[in-house]
């Protein structure tokens, strides 16, 4: 049974608050969006004083509502200000400025309140799919009768330009698949885009593709006005356990603007005169800015309070679990407080040199399966490539609607299918819900179809993993359509991104080790397809550096910094020197970013002068000149072959590295002088 | 009034010649999918046989239908080697082995006869979008009363993968709404995918989903076996002029073998027994390989006998029009041999230093209204950020359907929509269609949601440009959301593709004059929100060349090697220092590959030994190092504000830079000894 919308006396009020502060806040920044939140303000509105549940004062209270602006805009500033969050006044009136709070689209791990961060269009609504999933898998794998502590909603505002996207597909797909009744969006149907009305570009069916994905679809036709309308979908939604909803909200853009319904309150601020004429028709003062009244914050305060006493509620409930559950409490408390089990690193499989050679991807799978048991927050899943990637451990449940037959909520395996982009920013939104690790599996190549959920990652510092197999001209006859050349520069290139490219056993457990315990930074471990011997002078301990010398001797006349897969080789090019007496010394850099934190002093040690330093690495050598000297890698494409014949192909062979090596040796003797490390440097 | 199936005699034998050939050539390399080939043959024989018009003889035929295997597989060389390509069977024995004419997944301008590069999934669906907008595109402009010169259908094989990538739904949503009649795309709908059964994560009703977009959607029930039904689906997809069709092909993937309708069938060889038995199925020698009887040459050799025939109807149609139509004749002709006009680069625009400063977005938009009515094959488009991207030509038409009143089929600007993936991959197709070069809008920061497309344009020899604006910390207020750090990095790691980042007018005109000349090579251009000024020194012929001395000094204590925005502040910098008797040269680099290519001798004389080089660029600095002794740049993510504020806070400004270039000189002097060019190296 639907509850029933009762209006209150300052609906209005606070609604035209909400629209004029939008075009206050906008007009005083002079850039930005008024008209989404001025059509948006009454779902905004009736969706936070009706239904939300969340605790400003306490905003990581972990059994909030989630609330996601897809269309990232002020909106959602002005929200969490009205709600009382950590947004001040001063702060809506810093909109854009340099170092405020309130930056051009919000930001999570930045801004209170702020869930994940959105404006790249099509990101929200996947990592509101990720949220959803976070709470029905947490949900099942923790609620029991009496005790159902984890049972929010996720609520998502998105417009056309989000639902455009192919992420937005790929996300909606699969929530239909997976039937997640805790998944609301609020579809911004307002017909405008940038570059004026959709007809333009955007004239399909979206009620009829979101039911061929399998949602529930709600109409609201005057969303500008027809509160008790929208009361009734989101009621109508929150009663639907089996499918997601959308609500197709009519709106006008800029509503009560005197452009309302045009693409000039896209993306440009109101006129002066039009503000005012705004205000005197809300019945605000015309010339007052940033003006709310009384009982705009009174509502929303009481809103407030509702929800700390939910969160009293729950945190009584939560103890009592303690008393009946407290091996399931222990382990969820931790798992919110976002700390790791103890002795959790024990588990680290580790390797000697007489250990047999085993694909990087191999050694991946060895790890997840090593710590799988210990780390319930572990969620893993792939991009349909399943069983390449190594993703799965054995026995996992997979994550399925249980009347699937498949699995069931509680499983830790998410078939994304092939769906890169959808995957990434779903898991974006698993890692901001909370109490999960999320890893997922596609090969390096195709990590760049989901380039834009992985620069989120990086910058809202969501931990996640990505396991990025086939990371090379290594996976050999998929040839060059599947060969990444330009993947690591790029993801190197990332700040707050760890690129990890483990040569060997202990490289890989290091590499997982370093990735756990970075609860703010995504990672991304770059597994090869093909055999990798395991080497001698690789440990964990050495390899969490980022960076370490492997193979050292005194004198060299060369050392080899190297990656992954090419570290054997240079191994093999550094024993053929050895026997014609020439010293070469070998170091693995698995990790730049991690490497550059090291102290000064280690990294000189590493890295040192005296010698010159050749890179080897079987992609694009750009940016090893950072590190080196001299750099051998790939120029062009890869080829299709075996792998073998690929890597002759390219001269990356113990062979052609010794021949290599005596090159650039002779032309720094020749040249003179003494060689200085490339870390000298002035900035 | 749809034709009628007539059987063939042949048609089983040509079918399971086939199969047999998929399970052979698969077998041969140990390595590929069987499975897919197996199941599509029969769809495959009948499209060849009964529809396809294309000239084997003379691969390049204008007017040839174009063929997508958008699940790219082995199944597009055996028709190719069927059909009489340049491809033999020991081509297709030596298929995915090093340097053959087969690799892994079909690779454009490689192999004879194949349109696009697929493999990676959706790619191939959207590139058939782009080349079905083509021949929309060129129909309209060239086709007169009696002269249908241009009427090609393009047809495209996809399978469940691909359907499951946002590219192609991004790709599917605008082919419906353009109403692509000539797009026919037949759907493998074998329940299979790595994974194994698509329960596990496809669930959607997809012909719900494209009847959404506007598509026409048909079934074939048994594509196994009945080949009426499939003839009769394609020949009532031709008939539907107004929409785009998909006939949803039920099949049983890795038809005939043992493991038929598994996914053990999907990515590895059949077992040996296995390809006997299916062999023996057939009626062919179980003992003998890549059998291919007589009569299935001789039905295929028919086939390109009749494209053949068509070809040279239409050569005389052509030379006809040729009389008729002499202006119009010139043109096509001109651009379908990919030449450019006479002269056309004197329309690029030149600039002085006291022509006022202007943003480079603003400069690309000159630069393509002073091309755009001399270069008809210019097509334009944005991912629904034309009022940002400048890209809209002024008085240009729309290509849209005639009927939405918005345009018509020969205008030269496509409404992407908020699309980049999809835009970037239906660019690819137009590019492969020829006598076309499209230029696509969006920030540069978003051609990162298309990475996927980009790098297979470079691969695939694609000519496209992309106008990627707002290309730094530069746009200011939308934030570090939108501003892009590693992006340079990532699209200047990507073998044949041309990054190019002009400091003013003569510099933008530059990048266009390299981009449009080069026929097999894509360019992206990054461009400026604000305002530039034009800078001394600067002309287009020392632009083109990718790097160049701006600001030459005898004796200089400094070069500056800078890009696009920064290198003013550059100048700026050197100006303070000069004032304090301090000599800097500055370098302008706008493009790394051109620079690369041009000589040694060229290149040392602009970044010469002598005194260290300092880069500057606002964005991350991975990869400058190739260039210079230290560089200045981004360490982490930009901010939102007021574009001044924003380069203040990260210290790129001409007092800062100034100060930075001191450090820099002090650090050198101190340090003693010459100072090397880094471009002097061994390797």
């Amino acid at each position: 049974m639907v509850s029933k919308f009762t209006p209150e006396p300052t609906d209005a009020t606070c609604v035209a608050t909400i629209r004029t502060l939008a075009a206050d806040v906008v007009g005083k920044a002079n850039s930005g969006h008024p008209g989404a939140p001025m059509g948006m303000a009454p779902a905004a509105h009736v969706l936070f004083t009706r239904f939300f549940n969340a605790s400003p004062a306490s905003s990581k209270w972990f059994n909030r509502d989630r609330f996601v602006l897809s269309n990232g805009c002020a909106l959602q500033y002005i929200l969490l200000h009205l709600l009382g969050y950590k947004l001040s006044m001063d702060d809506l009136k810093a909109f854009r400025q340099i170092d405020s709070l309130t930056p051009g689209h919000p930001e999570a791990n930045h801004t209170d309140g702020i869930e994940v961060t959105t404006g790249p269009l099509g990101q929200g609504f996947a990592n509101g799919v990720g949220l959803a999933i976070a709470q029905t898998h947490l949900g099942a794998v923790y609620n029991r009768e009496n005790f159902d502590l984890i049972n929010n909603y996720t609520y998502v505002f998105t417009g056309d330009g989000c639902l455009m996207e192919g992420v937005s597909s790929e996300a909606a797909s699969l929530a239909g698949h997976l039937k997640l009744g805790n998944l609301i969006v609020i579809y911004d149907d307002n017909h405008i885009s940038i570059d004026g009305d959709t007809a333009v570009a955007f004239t399909e069916n979206v009620e009829q593709r979101f039911l061929a994905y399998g949602w529930q679809v709600l109409h609201v036709d005057d969303g500008d006005n027809d509160l008790a309308a929208i009361y009734n979908a989101i009621a109508t939604a929150r009663e639907e356990k089996g499918k997601p909803t959308i609500i197709c909200l009519r709106t006008t853009i800029g509503y009560g603007s005197k452009q309302q319904g045009t693409h000039g309150v896209h993306g440009s601020p109101l006129k002066a005169d039009d503000i005012q004429a705004l205000k005197s028709k809300c019945g605000f003062p015309s010339d007052q800015s940033f003006y709310v009244p009384k009982e705009t914050y009174a509502t929303y305060r009481a809103v407030a309070l509702r929800g700390a006493q939910l969160e009293v509620a729950w945190e009584s409930l939560f103890a009592k679990y303690a008393n009946v559950y407290p091996k399931e409490h222990a382990e969820l408390a931790r798992r919110i407080a976002g700390k790791l089990p103890d002795g959790w690193e024990q588990r680290l499989p580790t390797y000697k040199p007489t250990d047999p050679a085993q694909a990087s991807r191999k050694l991946s799978e060895i790890t997840l399966s090593a710590l799988y048991p210990a780390l319930p927050e572990l969620l893993g899943g792939s991009a349909d490539l399943t069983g390449s990637n190594l993703t799965r451990v054995k026995g996992s449940v997979d994550f399925q609607p249980p009347d699937t037959g498949l699995g069931d909520y509680a499983g830790r395996y998410i078939r994304y299918g092939v769906r890169e982009h959808g995957m990434g920013a779903i898991a974006n939104g698993l890692s901001a819900y909370g109490a999960i690790i999320p890893y997922v599996g596609t090969f390096l190549n195709f990590v760049s179809y989901a380039a834009g959920a992985v620069r989120l990652s990086a910058l809202s510092k969501h931990q996640l993993i990505w396991v990025a197999t086939h990371d090379s001209i290594g996976l050999g006859e998929d040839g060059p359509t599947h060969q990444p050349i330009e993947t690591a520069a790029h993801l190197r290139a990332i700040p707050n991104l760890d690129f990890w490219r483990p040569a060997d056993g202990n490289e890989t457990s290091a590499a997982y080790l370093v990735a756990i315990k970075s609860k703010a930074t995504p990672s991304v471990i770059s597994l090869s397809r093909q055999n990798l011997p395991n080497l001698e002078g690789s440990t964990i301990e050495r390899a969490a550096r980022g960076g370490y010398v492997l193979y050292d001797v005194e004198g060299e006349d060369l050392t080899i910094v190297s990656s992954g897969s090419e570290v054997a080789i240079a191994l093999e090019a550094a024993s053929k020197l050895k026997a014609e007496g020439v010293k070469v010394r070998i170091v693995s850099l698995p990790c730049w970013s991690v490497f550059d934190k090291q102290d000064k002093k280690y990294k000189m040690s590493v890295l040192r002068s005296g010698a010159p330093i050749l890179s080897l690495e079987a992609l694009s050598t750009l940016g090893w000149q950072k590190y080196s000297h001299e750099q051998y890698g790939l120029e062009g494409w890869g080829a299709s072959g075996p792998y073998q014949k690929v890597y002759e192909k390219f001269g990356i062979t113990g062979t052609n590295i010794a021949a290599v090596s005596k090159r650039v040796i002779a032309f720094y003797k020749q040249k003179g002088g003494e060689v200085i490390s490339p870390l000298v440097r002035a900035l």
